[in-house]
């Protein structure tokens, strides 16, 4: 538990191993360690040649700084530039990025290296899992929910016509760097999304990293030691699940917290920016928690916790809080029935008895949450 | 060692088991398996739905032989086809199965049934590896081809326009059935084509095989149980070594054989029907063991045999043997230095001492390779 620090004290690093045998890698956290990535790479992939894959955006603020890192490494390297945000997750950018990839003639052991959020980490993660049955990743993920959720644990994909990350694959990066530092310059909006992820690990088994969040958050929003910290703490949590189930086949699914109600409202919304992702699972997860204190499982006044935390970090809590016209019960459940299988009118969720206490509920009637969103709606 | 059987005489059959772990799958060889391929796919993956991925030729020979045996064993199945051919393997064709695939709303305990030859086999690999970050996955070979060599290992893909197969994944099935009665619609010159695989299982380090196919290439073309032997020889020779270097580190690289000649012929061809995969292999193991000999590594006797074996089978075993215009030299030093790398003018490849004993040659000049072209060309 660390004393807030200000943002120009030179900021502490951490490194985070995922341990998947032969296919284990490191995760280095620290204030400005992009500078580094390129000695880090070349220590790890000797001769590999690079392609960076990242967003207009992200090109504009920290290309530059990942450039001379590699070329002083003696990384020669290209750039492929995507169009920021979510649309770029498609066949067709897919497509055009692996034959760049293949017109550069990089071989399986060259790196493909993904510099900006989960929507270039995903896409880049595909095309070097896929360009010569397998090439090296190197993750650089530059916005919080990248840094503590996607640039981990190895799910790569892209989004298909029929839903999103219908189509992808595991593929597991040999290294990645998270600049905490390159933070800095993340809207702050997206800072807030990112920062529901990091308290789901607390939600999820950790009360302590909860309790430490709910004194320190401002500190974590303002950069250096603190920040660090919680990144670190975030991916720690999720390298354990994903070496627990490196394949989503039981224990991962708690990672799911507040996605399921999230999701659905991600759905409602269309995916636009009317709700981030974050967003979504921020509200999610105050309704697992109070749909678990209805149910009798949580105590109210911990779901009432888990609201003004995420509150307080600027995160809506509730329906009502998405900007816009008012979604429908109806809807809601059937895109929730769409994202799981609703087995004889019964369906699985993660929910609480408590903070740090989540768990994996089967047989929730699919009546009580039609029911609790009635309710919800009228918030 | 088994004496030559009439076609007629019921075939035993035959188990091979891919030992990779918790990813470890068997391949069920013999006649008449088709019958019996729902029930072992309800007995492994009970309760899953079924997608078939199959050709057009493929569908009016086989198809309803197999869905009558996925409806005996329960199982609920779809039907994709695609035409027949190479050009098949393709982005659109992947793209349009993934969504096919995605609108049957099928899960990841679902599973992608591929019936036909390699190109099937590929393609529907690289979807089940890809839709939902990974399907369940049923190989049904029908060429010789694709039940002893592209079957089993685990490599799926698609070509791109820069190469062959150059988009794709390591998935491995959970299981094969290999009928090889399936294999007597085939036109024979594809068969001998995919013979040309087996012949290399022999050639690479098992010269008891290669002398037994010696005496019995007439009963392996027949078909019945000396089918089934050589068929479950070569799918034993390949899993071993598959086991030993799934992601093709370090000995999977014997199994190019014939390989890189082989590559360069099919590539000067157009991939055209020209010369058939199997066809160029042919050739260029001859090749192999020619260049071997002159090198004064393999005694000539043993290049003779072989090249007399595959001549026996049907098989084209000199450049010259291939229908239309000549060759240039420099043409085939380009394709060969594309398809390796060319570390300061030597190049690896896999050679041998004799039957038997092939074996990975790295700083092969490629001045050498080129003077043996030359003279290769004028035979
Ligand atoms: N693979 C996984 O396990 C996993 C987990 C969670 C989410 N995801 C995926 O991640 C994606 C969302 O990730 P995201 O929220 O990072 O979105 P994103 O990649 O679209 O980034 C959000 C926005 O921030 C901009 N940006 C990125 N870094 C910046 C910086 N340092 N400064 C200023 N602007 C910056 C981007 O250009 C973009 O406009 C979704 O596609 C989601 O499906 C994947
Ligand atoms: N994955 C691997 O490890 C691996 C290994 C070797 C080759 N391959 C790939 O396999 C492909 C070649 O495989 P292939 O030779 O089986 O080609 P193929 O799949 O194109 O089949 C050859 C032809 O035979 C027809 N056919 C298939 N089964 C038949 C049957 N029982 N009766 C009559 N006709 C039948 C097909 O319709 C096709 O026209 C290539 O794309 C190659 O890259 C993959
Ligand atoms: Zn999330
Ligand atoms: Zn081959």
């Amino acid at each position: 538990m660390t004393a807030p620090l200000a943002a120009n004290v030179a900021a502490a690093e951490d490194t985070v191993t995922v341990a998947l045998g032969e296919r284990a890698y490191d995760i280095l956290i620290g204030d400005g360690l992009i500078h580094g990535a390129g000695a880090e790479i070349a220590a790890r992939l000797p001769g590999a040649r690079a392609v960076v894959v990242t967003d207009e955006t992200v090109a504009g603020l920290h290309l530059a700084a990942l450039r001379e890192s590699l070329a002083g490494a003696g990384i020669e390297n290209e750039v492929l530039t995507v169009a920021a945000g979510e649309a770029s997750k498609s066949f067709s950018v897919y497509q055009d990025l692996v034959g760049h990839v293949l017109e550069a003639r990089l071989e399986r052991g060259d790196v493909v290296v993904a510099l900006g959020g989960g929507v270039v980490g995903d896409l880049a993660g595909f095309v070097a899992a896929t360009v010569r049955r397998g090439m090296k990743f190197v993750q650089v993920p530059t916005t919080l929910l990248a840094q503590v959720d996607s640039s981990v644990g190895g799910k790569t994909g892209i989004n298909a016509p029929q839903g999103k990350n219908l189509v992808g694959a595991f593929y597991q990066p040999a290294l990645v760097v998270a600049d905490t530092a390159s933070l800095s310059t993340l809207p702050p909006r997206q800072f807030a999304s990112g920062y529901a992820e990091v308290v789901k690990y607390g939600l999820i088994d950790d009360p302590k990293f909860f309790g430490w969040l709910e004194r320190d958050r401002e500190a974590v929003f303002a950069g250096g030691q603190a920040r660090v910290s919680a990144i670190a703490t975030s991916c720690k949590a999720k390298a354990r699940v994903v070496a627990a189930d490196e394949r989503e086949g039981g224990v991962r699914a708690l990672l799911n917290l507040g996605h399921t109600f999230g999701h659905a409202l991600e759905g409602a919304t269309g995916f636009s920016d009317r709700l981030f992702h974050g967003e979504g699972v921020a509200i999610g997860m105050c309704q697992a928690f109070r749909f678990s204190a209805r149910m009798g499982l949580c105590p109210p006044a911990d779901a009432e916790r888990v609201e003004s935390h995420l509150k307080a970090a600027g995160l809506p809590t509730r329906i009502a809080d998405i900007p816009g016209d008012v979604l429908a019960v109806e809807r809601l459940m059937n895109l929730i029935a769409q994202d799981k299988k609703v087995t004889r009118g019964t369906l699985t969720f993660v929910l609480a008895r408590g903070i740090g206490k989540s768990f994996i509920a089967r047989d929730i009637a699919a009546d009580d949450i039609s029911a609790f969103l009635v309710d919800e709606l009228k918030k």
